[in-house]
C-alpha cells in the first residue's frame, strides 16, 4: 500500500482552492438568469424611480400650503386635476393647488410632498381640506433616490436571486452576463459497482454514487455527466478519465472503497504530464481515502466509493470547487446552509480528524437538538434519515451531551 | 373604496390554505427526480446490505478464535483465501482460518466477524497473526441490518433530496411516483405597466413582478407561465384570469398598487359563480393589500403591485400554498429558511400587524446582526442589498436594538 504521503486537513486543502478559475461567460435572457452567477457588473442605465413618484395615495401640493395647518385648521386647497396611473400630465400645482394622485404615480411639476388620502376631505367637487403639515419631499420618492443613472448596483460574482431578476427588469436590462454553469464528468468506479438497471449478484453492489453525485451537481448549479462505471483496471478508468478531462470542467471519480482501487485511480492520475496531488487523504472522517488534483489547471476529486463518504466528501469539498468554477466572489454565505444544534448525546470522536456525524435536527424547549442517527454500515439509508451534519473540529476529542455544535444542513 | 371586508392575520389565512390539494402525479426516472414530491411510499424489494459485508478492510474470522488474544499473545491463523470485490466466493471459513477482505466486500459463510488489517499480521505468505479480540458481528453488517425487504424507507409527501436519489438506486428502484409540479400562471395588470422590452414614457414603470415572482415560482420547484400585461380594464382582467384557471394550477395577479385595481381585480373574482374570497387585505406591512381567493379549487393570489410588497407576500403566502399544490405533506422545515439575529438599532413597529423590515446580515462578535435597509420608496434595489426579511410580530410595537428576532431568508 502507498502511504497517504498527502493528507490534508480540510482548512489546508480549502487553501489550495483558489488555483482553479470560472470557465467563460455567455448572455443570457433575464428570465434564464436565476442561480446563474454574473460575469459582470451591472450599470444602471437609468435612475430610479424614472419620475418623481408618489409612495402614498393622496394629493400632490406645495407643502409650505401645509404648513401649521391641523385638523381644527385645514388649508382650503383648489383640486386642479388628477394624474391617471402610466400618464405623463403638464399640470402644474401651484400655490393653493392640489392634484389628485395614486400610489406610484407621478408628482407633477409645481408639486414637491403629497397630503395622504386620509388627511384630506372633500369640502365641495372641486376643493379639498387637507389637515397635516407635511415637509418637502414628504411621501414622494426623486428621480435616482434610489438608484443613480450610471450606478454600479450588481457586482461580478453574485448568485442571482429573484430580486436580481427584478432590479434588472425595472431598468431595462434584458440580458446579463453570467459564468457558464460547470459541466462535471461523473466516472463510477469498482469491479462490485453495477448499474441500478441491472439484477445484482452477490457481492454486486447498484451505482448509488452516480446518482448521488450527479443530484448534489445539479443543486451547485452544475451540469453533470455520466461517464459509465470503470472496471478496476488501469486503461479503462484511464480512458474515462482522459474523456472526462476534455469534455468536462471537473471530473469526479468514485471508486471502490478499496485501497487497491485507490491506488489504481492515483496510478491514472499520475499517469498525465500536468498532474499535480494536492491532497492524498483528508484528516476528515467519513471520507478519508479522498484525493484532489489539478490536471492542466482542472480539477479531479477521486471520491471514496463509500456512498456516504462521497456525499460528505463532495458536500465539503466539491461544493466549493463548484462555486468557484462557477465564479461566485466569494464562498456564498452560510446563512441558511450551516446552523448550530446541541447535541441530544455525548458523541465521541478521535483527535487529529474533523468528524461529521449524521444527525436528525428536532426543536425542543426553544432549543435545536440534533439526534445522532446510528446505521453501523453507514449505508445510504442512513443520510435519508439525517437533516444534516454535525461537526466535530480537528482537536476536540468528542462533544457532550448538551454542547452546541455546527450542523451543515443536508 | 369597498372595505377590506374580510382583512386576515397572517396566522388566520395560514389556517385556510389546507382546502387546497395537489394536483396529479406521474412517474419519473429517478436520474429527474430531484426537488421532487414523492406521491407514493417507497418500499425496499431487497434488504440492505443485501449480503454479509465488511465494513472494513481486513480478515474474515470466527470470532472466537480471537477470544483472548493481545498484542503479546496473538492468534494465528491460516489465510484460506481472499473474496474480490464484486465477486461470490464459496469459500467457507472454518475453526482457525482466515479469508482477507476488503471494505464493502462480502463476509464469507462461517465468519461472523472482521479483524483490521492494522490488528493483524503476516508471518509467513499463508499465515497471519491478529491481536485484537473481537466480539462477534464487529466489523460487519448483516443482511438487512440498515434496510428490511418490504420496509417503507421513503414516505409520500418528502420533498426527495440526493440522498434519497441515492437510496432508491441502491435497493434498484429506476421510476419514482411524483406529483405534477404546480403550473402558476402569472398575470401582471396596471395601466403603467410596461415590458421590459420597451422604453418608457414619464409615468411608465416596467414590469417587474413578471420576473420576480416567475422566479420565486421557480424556486419553489412550481412552473410560471407568463399570461401578460392587462391593462385596467374589467373585460381584459376576467380574459387573462380564465385562460389562467384554465390552464394552471394556480394564478397570481399582480396589480398595480392603487385602490382602483385592487377592486377591478376583486370584481373580475366575484363575477366567477365559484369564487370564495379567503382574505381581502392581510395585517402585514409591506403588503396590505393582499387578495386570496378559491376559485372551483383554485387558488387565485392578487399581490399588490409594489415589487416588495408582491415578493414579501408572495414569499409569506405564495411560497407555502405552492408547497401544498406540490404535495408536501407538512411545511418543509424551517432549518435554512430561518434564522435568529440581533437588530442592529431601534426599529419601530405599529401593533395590529407584522412588519418585515429588509435587513443585511452581518457576523460579528459572536453573534449574527441584522441591519435595516434604507429606501424611502422602497424600490427592489432595496430587495437587492437585503439577505432576508425581519419579523415583527403583530402584537409587538417594534423591536430595540439587540434584541433578537426571527429573519426569513432570500
Amino acid at each position: 500500500m502507498k502511504g497517504f504521503f498527502k493528507v490534508q486537513t480540510p482548512d489546508e486543502l480549502y487553501a489550495k482552492l483558489g488555483r482553479f478559475k470560472p470557465v467563460s461567460t455567455e448572455k443570457v435572457h433575464i428570465e434564464e438568469s436565476l442561480g446563474r452567477v454574473l460575469s459582470g457588473e451591472i450599470v444602471s442605465p437609468i435612475p430610479l424611480p424614472e419620475f418623481p413618484r408618489s409612495t402614498v395615495d393622496g394629493f400632490a401640493v406645495k407643502a409650505k400650503d401645509t404648513y401649521g395647518v391641523s385638523e381644527g385648521n385645514p388649508a382650503l386647497l383648489r383640486v386642479v386635476g388628477e394624474i391617471p396611473m402610466g400618464k405623463v400630465s403638464d399640470i402644474e400645482v401651484g400655490e393653493g393647488e392640489a392634484v389628485k394622485v395614486a400610489t406610484g404615480g407621478m408628482v407633477p411639476k409645481g408639486a414637491d410632498a403629497v397630503e395622504m388620502i386620509e388627511y384630506a376631505e372633500w369640502v365641495d367637487p372641486q376643493d379639498i381640506h387637507v389637515f397635516k403639515t407635511l415637509a418637502p419631499l414628504e411621501n414622494m420618492a426623486q428621480v435616482g433616490e434610489d438608484v443613480r443613472a450610471g450606478e454600479t448596483v450588481l457586482h461580478q460574482g453574485i448568485r442571482i436571486r429573484p430580486q436580481e431578476v427584478g432590479f434588472m427588469a425595472g431598468v431595462g436590462i434584458n440580458e446579463v452576463p453570467v459564468f457558464l454553469r460547470p459541466r462535471v464528468a461523473i466516472i463510477s468506479s469498482g469491479d462490485e459497482i453495477v448499474p441500478v438497471e441491472h439484477t445484482t449478484r452477490p457481492g454486486q453492489i447498484r451505482d448509488i454514487n452516480r446518482y448521488t453525485i450527479s443530484a448534489m451537481v445539479r443543486e451547485a448549479e452544475g451540469i453533470p455527466s455520466f461517464l459509465g462505471i470503470a472496471r478496476d483496471r488501469f486503461e479503462e478508468v484511464k480512458e474515462k478519465v482522459e474523456s472526462g478531462l476534455q469534455e468536462s470542467d471537473m471530473v469526479v471519480i468514485t471508486g471502490g472503497s478499496s485501497v487497491g482501487t485507490l491506488d489504481l485511480t492515483l496510478d491514472v492520475l499520475q499517469s498525465f504530464p500536468n498532474t499535480e496531488i494536492l491532497a492524498h487523504g483528508v484528516s476528515v472522517r467519513p471520507g478519508k481515502p479522498t484525493l484532489l488534483a489539478d490536471i492542466g489547471g482542472k480539477p479531479l476529486m477521486g471520491l471514496p466509493g463509500h456512498p456516504v463518504s462521497a456525499m460528505v466528501i463532495f458536500h465539503l469539498f466539491g461544493k466549493p470547487i463548484l462555486e468557484i468554477l462557477s465564479g461566485l466572489a466569494k464562498p456564498e454565505a452560510d446563512y441558511g446552509k450551516k446552523l448550530k444544534a446541541k447535541a441530544s448525546r455525548n458523541i465521541p470522536s478521535g483527535p487529529g480528524r474533523e468528524d461529521y456525524i449524521r444527525v436528525k435536527l428536532e426543536q425542543r424547549d426553544g432549543a435545536l437538538w440534533a439526534h445522532p442517527v446510528f446505521g453501523k454500515s453507514g449505508a445510504i439509508s442512513s443520510l435519508v434519515y439525517a437533516a444534516g451534519l454535525l461537526k466535530i473540529g480537528v482537536n476536540e476529542e468528542g462533544i457532550e451531551e448538551g454542547e452546541e455544535a455546527e450542523v451543515i444542513l443536508l
